[in-house]
């Protein structure tokens, strides 16, 4: 582990991480920790807190290029041990490496631009009748140390220094990580960069902590930690929701930010139930052993012939792949297990099956048929199957399209294919596509998240415990600050971005205006 | 009651106010609903939200006017029923109804300035390697019907057209208000406004509903309702708390925004320990029978010789106030047990006692003291004392301020009154404030909270249940909305906040600037 930029061996059991292709143990063992290293690091992050967080944007940005810089530094060694702790092959690896180096910048950026602090001046207005307005300014300041669950499936993007830990970084949170027990190596090699970025910017050590813990408990008193304020999490229902019991049950409540199961819906019209959309949805469904949150999981064909036809190539074109080593062989056995529950559902047809990988973990990926009236009667055709395997619902048409859509549980994305006669048929249904998911995808696949401005990878309950927000792209700095007043406090008391010299450059908004704007 | 805009005669009971002064009974009985009200309005505001979201930014602002034209269009039989249920005096009901209209305005205001709906804008770029990059637009849409609890001390401004419908109308939401049942004539006089200009913009009934209760029950059962999407509430901790559980046990959870409890610390430094100090604290203490979420409960005064004399000050002056007529007999005994436990703790003295008003429900307003060691060890002196009731912590310097200030719950405000010499100590103390507190006011009192863009009404927790927001000011609108992200949408298919002819004219972040900035 790494506590704050402190090398710790924990005493309490072991973790090793397994190639998922062979079975075979990786060395080395890394000592697990418990409580007393959850204290720790979480103590060292609150005696870190007001040091970090009364840094400047511009000093933030650049310990977050810092970061980047070490990850990168890190060199083929990270690729080499991500791929043999995930089976992930190294190409991914090395676009995932630029996602996760990429987004540290991008948020760089956001610090520099001048708005992530929320600046709001009502200037006083001493004359005002009947009583003198006070002067009231606003700004967001970070919530404190924010826990960041390392996920399975993006072991660099989604990990040590993914997503959640840049976002909770740029605004000035704290961070302790409970790394993820697939690749504690390479969660160990990011910490370690993460640490000399931190040194290197002068910052308290406590500013970033690393945890390995061999069991669930580690995490459960991580939340529960008086001193945490906010949580970040990627993975499965059951461990989103059993993280959030934790901060629900807290003397103090905090936020979490749990991105949890989604099955991301796909709207075929009858113009486009073509060759190369089903080769596309294929593609997209299979793409990395289907090991995505928004791995397209639920496909809407309407019945007919064209439907037939696509639904036979989709059904000829999943027989002919093969599966891929997954994750973990946990995931594996829990893929092959979801799959079946759905296959054994009454009138689910098995359109196509394609064969087992050359790995002991490379389970077969698989595509059911449901009638929608099937699909509407039985909620658990809802359930994720986490891997490369889709069910398609069959309708008779936009009315079916609206009952099924306003049925679905929250998702992260919704994807549209239609030829423009259909449109309007693609905007009756666009209004519930909005109430159920964060993203919708027109003509591609949600697949390949871009990380920018507008992204919004997030969506309603169950797609993630708080549909507000969004856990990548830049919107997602927003999920650890909260707003705070100054109300009549003398200029030699204002924190910098609400000064009136205005030191940190902060777009400002005044009187309800945004000062500069033409 | 009114449901969707018609009249309804609930039969599950009835409500009467009572005249708090008299306690005699007011006329006419309201007749009470419960869950199949509950339904109705929820359905209703279902079945209007499509309709109601699609209007413009313009068009919701001119429907809050409306309403704000409606409000003061009832005149003064609105002020004198306010008078008669809540035994608020006529000029502060005067006031508040200019607040409540003001803050409807403010938030029309809000909606045509352009950003409320958050666009954002990441263009194509078709040549990019390896990938070209998608369009992704960003808007933030509403979240669903929204349900309001009146508040008890607001009857205007937090309850059927107050803060938290003006925010959720004007985010998009249709409102389901469960009226408060100390004035439930103010509530109906209030909701007939809120009707007419419904009917006035040509929206559908289902926007505004207004239920009346005889219990908790309808509470319950309103925010159990699968198409509540969210809850805005003012109120007792117990009462907050009581919701949050109901949201928090749904199949699908939704966002409780309780503004609870606060005790509102104020920290005069020595050189504020004046005569002045003491009559402003006595007189923001005892404003309104003491009945505001901001009253400053808690004052630290330091120990010593004008420390004393201080706090002898304001024992006289406490001495020499009567009490005033409580909102409720309810809210009258919980006051007189809350200050009688405060009192029977060990160690805490009685400063000053004033008289009982003339009414048998005007308790005495009252301050106690006690040593700053005494309150770190009994939490349970934290507990509010709704009313005019304060407890001052005698201390030995900033040491003892800050670790008390460590210890204290969530609180909506923070206050401190400083000499420039002082500035150094109060600037030890502020990291301390911001993170304890949603609002820090210098040299005034945390009663009276201006309706600005900048204000922060909120905090950690139990001052609110999420504070990461506000309930009064231009910010609380966020509360009601969440991102929806489209990706590659045809224009034909984009909403108009992100199409590229921009009809709405709404502010735009183009990858990642705002659009106009000089």
């Amino acid at each position: 582990m790494l506590v704050a930029g402190e090398p710790v061996v924990g005493t309490e059991g072991e973790v090793r991480a397994v190639d998922p292709a062979t079975g075979a143990a990786l060395e080395p063992a890394f000592g697990a920790g418990g409580a007393a290293e959850v204290e720790r690091a979480a103590r060292a992050a609150e005696e870190a807190f007001d040091t970090y967080r009364a840094t400047s944007p511009q000093e933030r940005a650049a310990f977050l290029e810092r970061i980047a810089d070490a990850v990168e530094g890190l060199g083929d060694e990270l690729v080499e041990r991500a791929r043999a702790e995930s089976g992930l092959p190294e190409a991914r690896l090395r676009t995932e490496r630029g996602r996760t180096t990429g987004q540290l910048r991008l948020f760089a950026e956001v610090l520099r631009e001048g708005s992530s602090t929320g600046v709001r001046i009502d200037p006083a207005r001493p004359d005002r009748e009947p009583a003198p307005r006070p002067d009231v300014r606003q700004r967001r300041v970070p919530v404190g140390p924010v826990a960041v669950f390392g996920s399975s499936n993006f072991p660099l993007a989604f990990s040590n220094a993914g997503g959640d830990t840049a976002s909770a970084l740029a605004a000035g949170c704290p961070v302790v990580v409970k790394a993820h027990n697939a690749h504690p190596g390479t969660g160990m090699l990011v910490a370690g960069a993460v640490a000399e970025a931190v040194a290197a910017s002068g910052l308290p050590g406590g500013v970033y902590s690393s945890l390995i813990g061999a069991g669930t408990e580690i995490g459960a008193a991580l939340v529960g930690h008086p001193l945490i304020a906010a949580v970040g999490f990627t993975g499965s229902r059951a461990g989103g929701l059993a993280l959030l019991a934790v901060a629900q049950a807290r003397p103090q409540p905090i936020p979490v930010y749990a991105e949890m199961s989604s099955i991301n819906p796909v709207y075929l019209f009858p113009d486009r139930l073509t060759d190369d959309v089903a080769t596309g949805f294929v593609g997209s469904l299979t793409l990395g052993a289907g090991q995505f949150c928004t791995n397209p999981g639920l496909v809407f064909v309407p019945r007919g012939g064209a439907g037939d036809r696509f639904v036979a190539t989709v059904g000829a074109q999943v027989g002919a792949a093969a599966g891929q080593t997954m994750l973990t062989a946990g995931i594996g056995r829990a893929f092959v297990d979801a799959a079946a529950r759905v296959a054994a559902v009454a009138g689910v047809r098995e359109v196509g099956r394609g064969s087992a990988g050359p790995t002991g973990n490379a389970p077969a990926p698989a595509v059911f048929e449901v009638d929608v009236r099937d699909f509407l009667a039985r909620p658990e055709l809802q359930a994720e199957m986490f891997g490369a395997a889709a069910l398609i619902v069959r309708h008779d048409g936009v009315d079916d399209l609206l009952a099924a859509t306003r049925a679905l549980e929250g998702q992260l994305t919704a994807t549209v294919h239609a030829a423009p006669a259909e449109y309007a048929d693609v905007a009756r249904l666009l209004p519930a596509l909005e109430r159920r998911a964060g993203r919708i995808v027109f003509g591609g696949w949600p697949t390949g998240v871009e990380v920018n401005h507008a992204m919004v990878h997030g969506g309603p309950f169950p797609a993630t415990s708080d549909g507000r927000t969004t856990s990548v792209g830049t919107l997602a700095i927003e999920r650890f600050l909260r707003p705070v007043a100054y109300q009549d406090l003398p200029a030699e008391l204002l924190p910098e971005p609400v000064h009136p010299d205005n030191p940190w450059r902060q777009l400002r908004r005044v009187d309800g205006r945004i000062e500069g704007l033409a």
